[in-house]
């Protein structure tokens, strides 16, 4: 199933850069959820292209239609479909790409491994196929207003080159996210990332960076203690997305140099609840959400695609040099923020219908 | 599917540290393939407790029986049936878990999720869970002897608390590895590492680290392109081993800081074959295997069942303190390469089936 | 996966009867397959409302838009989405199922089910719905005209209400089938199998009947031995379909009155394959097809909607009767057919990738 | 997932005739559900070879042991691993199958599906394999004691050879059926339909027949409307057991001749719940459980191995005469009974969860 995510809560995307366009066909989602087209597109808007100075500039609408599973503003627990069309198309932007390879893209990968590929714009492998991962995940989240409320994910980019972000992950807000065009909760330093992306796509180069997310207020007991771990799904979520290099959950790398007896979290009882001192485990025990914050990290490599010249061979074999032309971001970070949440909420709002079938 | 890995060549395991065993069942194995217990065994003995003084002590001989699925030396195409017993079982040393929780240990969240839990050694949550893992990678490897017999996968401990490995990935050979017990494939400092596990151990406590993985000529074009990414399946195998939280690929984290055109791998021709110049893709791009070595880090917390006081809470609710008993690792990471192996080698295995259902 | 059909080769179909359209989403087709829309839209008009006198009137041109997944012509390994519009929507004809259940029809089960539902034109129960499924089995068709030409599935009508044909399954031809609009390959009674329906609309009423399909040149180890066996699978199929009631393959209900002796077949060698004298197996044995035709037959019991008065309740629980206006068939079974052929294809593709993955 | 079955509630079965045994692994089931070895051995008896005279005489106590997933007689979440060791084995009478293909069995198709196999006793096309599917369905059987304590299922032979039962259905109850060694609910003609399978056993010959299954008090709402309509997973279910040819729901191939108005099952309100006046929809609408009884038919033809001279021919093609040795069943009729409920029951569980997880 290579183009579908979730057991339960099932989303297949499909589209290419260019061509008909993109979409996603959610399958499982409860009856009577709430779900309107402007419900999908507030997140599909800040995915969206062209939304600052600071992001590729091609001229997407991005405006998603609802064409099956709901009636008269509600789900109907058959599988809902979702389209948004291909508006801004230059193919002939990529015409080099099509007998050259662009280092570390999927050029390459692809012509090897199905012989064939829509070399406009990326096809299949271009950030456009996210599209219908954040309009599943907008789906999911209609779920959790209904039936878990106080959920609450926000994700933001807390490192952009070697500029970090030293805001406490515990207190970010999606107001504080959304409150400038790079997604970093720190109003005092926003301005000197902008700054480095600017100056990057200047260069003609990029930049990499790291979105952290959190997760308040999830129920306990989601995650299978086996290979559907919650952190298993969370990093396969994450890593699926394009350029993402790594993903660390709680105490994560750092947490290697402790020892046992500086890295366990105490349990303590309050109001009721059993609750942790501490939160090394991100959130997560024997891969099973324990009711504390989940907060993970995930790696972003700079963007491939570069408008500096590069060494790199023919589909015949030849060596050659590229530089590119087409729109590209000099940094996904902004743009990656509402595909960790998408993502985030598609582990799991799967997860707790799975909980749900099985639960006492 | 929370006990199933896997999409062509499935493996389901089963088993709790107290009871009948542990066991395997392998789907989808390829039919003709040479299979004995022996083939299984040799990487169960790289996994077993009391295989060295740095380990947890418990007594098992981890014999691996094949109940099913081979005929004269070969497998028939039917599910392969493995099943290791449960010999040296001590229920009476876990007592206390039965009433309280052992902090950062999956004691409080199984009970949540479950409202029931086998508290003897830790239940499902014991790492004898991974006897099935390794048993099924075995059975993957030798799919690889007959079809990719040049496959070669290749962990190793690369960080233990703070002292880090500096030996050069591409060069670790198995050898090297086997040759010390820690599975530290630097002979100049592994004694120190030893050394670093025992004292930690002398004072009932445990340390994380790192497993560095490095698969050569693996073949150009596994992986799906979208969310069955090689680097996500890896990720979600990886996070799914106990104790894990973090996992990075090629450049992984430190590549963040990087931009574009110090990150990006050139491509030149050589032999007939596109190849990088670096590879801080790690061996994958768009989610599909370019051909170079694929080199990941997998970081794994302290255990968490240490010998320590520590504070906890009770399964009524009331504040405990709990000092363990029963035989723990005071590090994983030795015993955790041959379980890193396993899933990359059903990682690969399973997509290597996939991409021959297409191939041209 | 309620929504998806296959297990390598994958359909997800979406759609209601009234709204945006219908659709599908193919994955896991191989590259490189030659795919145009023409190459769908033979099988939709087959399908196609108002192809003749003794089907719906309803008007809809049921034109495919391949919206991804094709380049230049040809197949990218990427998910084909194919969307189909519906155009002669008249919301108002089905008015009073709002309000009351049609009979034997899905209108109570869904409102039971989901506490919702579309009531125009019967939502996602309808048999616009099969419009995907025509779709992708059209798909599974062009990579058999590459990979496998001589493979041929064809279905026909060959009981309709009490009128049997009695032509022999061996001989039928495709050009037969397609040669009346009862596609029933015997043009001495077709005219009297259409008199029947017209005989029945014209009483407001509708009848059942049996299709029949034959797959010729099918390869042998198609099929998977337990659960998956290739008749299990072609039944799941089938009665998957709107009105399906029954399945039977080779000797079926009329061969469990036999003796062994007189319905095992016999094996013998003509050049250089394995034979069998007579074929009440079906074309499969063990779950697997062993290379002689495939022959089944699927039961389709009459149209629920008539336009007659029947005895019902309403949603909020009072008895009621309703006569049905709207637009239906009298008889589904002309339209069933490439139904079945589609279904046929789509169980036979998948495990002909299925068996390519593991083939020696 | 070949040898896997259900989305939620998954079994995966492994083993052949001869060799370590066979066994089933079940995944998905809810914690805390009563669970002993007694609870399955009760229709592992009833599947049992060597329960009567008119059953294979293999001598074989199928004796359960549950190595996992249960704890202090309870269910934990986890996988339940039940295993049953093969006693009587006699590899030897099975000489003649290492060199020469049984007609109608699947020796042949293994053969070229796998280009191996266990020829002793049928290795895993073998009945033997249905004693995980049976343990499995004992242990939904015990969910549903506990959840929905008043669901029925009854299976019993309704024809064997020419002999048809007329009892009616509805009223057929689980103490009938075991009241004599044919499964036969008519106490007035089983010993005639003793007499026919002793007859044809003493003729070395075998006989056909029909298992009748009828479901009572099922809630409504089961089912998936497109693929996995309750029909299609009952038809799957069905046609995956060994020796079957057909199956048919409800009014099934006989509806086929009836027009809508005489077909329809006409609805009524009764005790606040809607009801319907007839049955023939047997119990499924729209591919959705509506509260009625769920009674379909299975065909299974007579068993292929016979102890006549048979025209084969041999592995390496050449024309040969075979008669069978072994241990057989002249008639598979009595002891699919018990396989029939078994599938029924994990159809219906697994379906039951699915419900669960999106209810309102």
């Amino acid at each position: 199933m290579p183009n579908t995510f979730g057991h339960l809560f099932q989303i297949t995307t499909w589209g290419e850069s260019h061509g008909g366009g993109v979409g996603v066909v959610v399958d499982g989602c409860p009856p009577r959820i709430p779900l309107t087209e402007a419900d999908v597109q507030l997140d599909l808007d800040r995915r969206r292209p062209g939304q600052s100075k600071i992001v590729t500039p091609r001229k997407e609408s991005d405006t998603a239609q609802i064409l099956s599973g709901t009636f008269q503003g509600q789900t109907l627990g058959t599988p809902i479909s979702i389209w948004v069309k291909n508006e801004d198309q230059r193919a002939e932007a990529y015409k080099e790409m099509e007998t050259l390879f662009r280092p570390s893209h999927a050029d390459y990968t692809y012509q090897a491994k199905y012989g064939i590929r829509n070399w406009q714009g990326g096809g299949r492998s271009s950030a456009r196929e996210t599209i219908g991962r954040v309009a599943g995940g907008a789906v999911a989240q209609q779920v959790f207003k209904k039936f878990l409320p106080k959920l609450e994910i926000v994700a933001f980019v807390s490192q952009v080159g070697n500029l970090s972000s030293t805001v406490p992950v515990e207190a970010v807000s999606y107001a504080e996210v959304e409150a400038n065009i790079v997604r970093w909760p720190d109003s005092t330093d926003a301005e000197r990332v902008i700054e480095l992306i600017e100056k990057v796509r200047s260069q003609g180069d990029s930049v990499g960076g790291v979105v952290t997310c959190v997760v308040r207020h999830a129920p306990v007991g989601l995650g299978e203690p086996v290979f559907d771990k919650l952190e298993a799904d969370l990093a396969k979520g994450m890593m699926s997305l394009p350029a993402t290099k790594g993903f660390e959950i709680g105490s994560g790398f750092a947490g290697t140099s402790l020892k046992g007896s500086e890295h366990n979290d105490a349990f303590y009882q309050e109001a009721g609840r059993v609750r942790t001192l501490t939160n090394r485990s991100g959130g997560v025990q024997g891969g099973i959400s324990n009711g504390e914050d989940i907060i993970f990290r995930v790696a972003f490599k700079p963007t491939a695609t570069i408008a500096q010249l590069q060494q790199t061979v023919s589909v015949t074999g030849e060596a050659a040099e590229l530089k590119a032309r087409g729109r590209h971001d000099p940094c996904v970070l902004p743009r990656a923020v509402p595909m960790v949440e998408a993502m985030t909420r598609l582990v799991l709002v799967d997860h707790w219908l799975r909980q749900r079938a099985i639960a006492l």
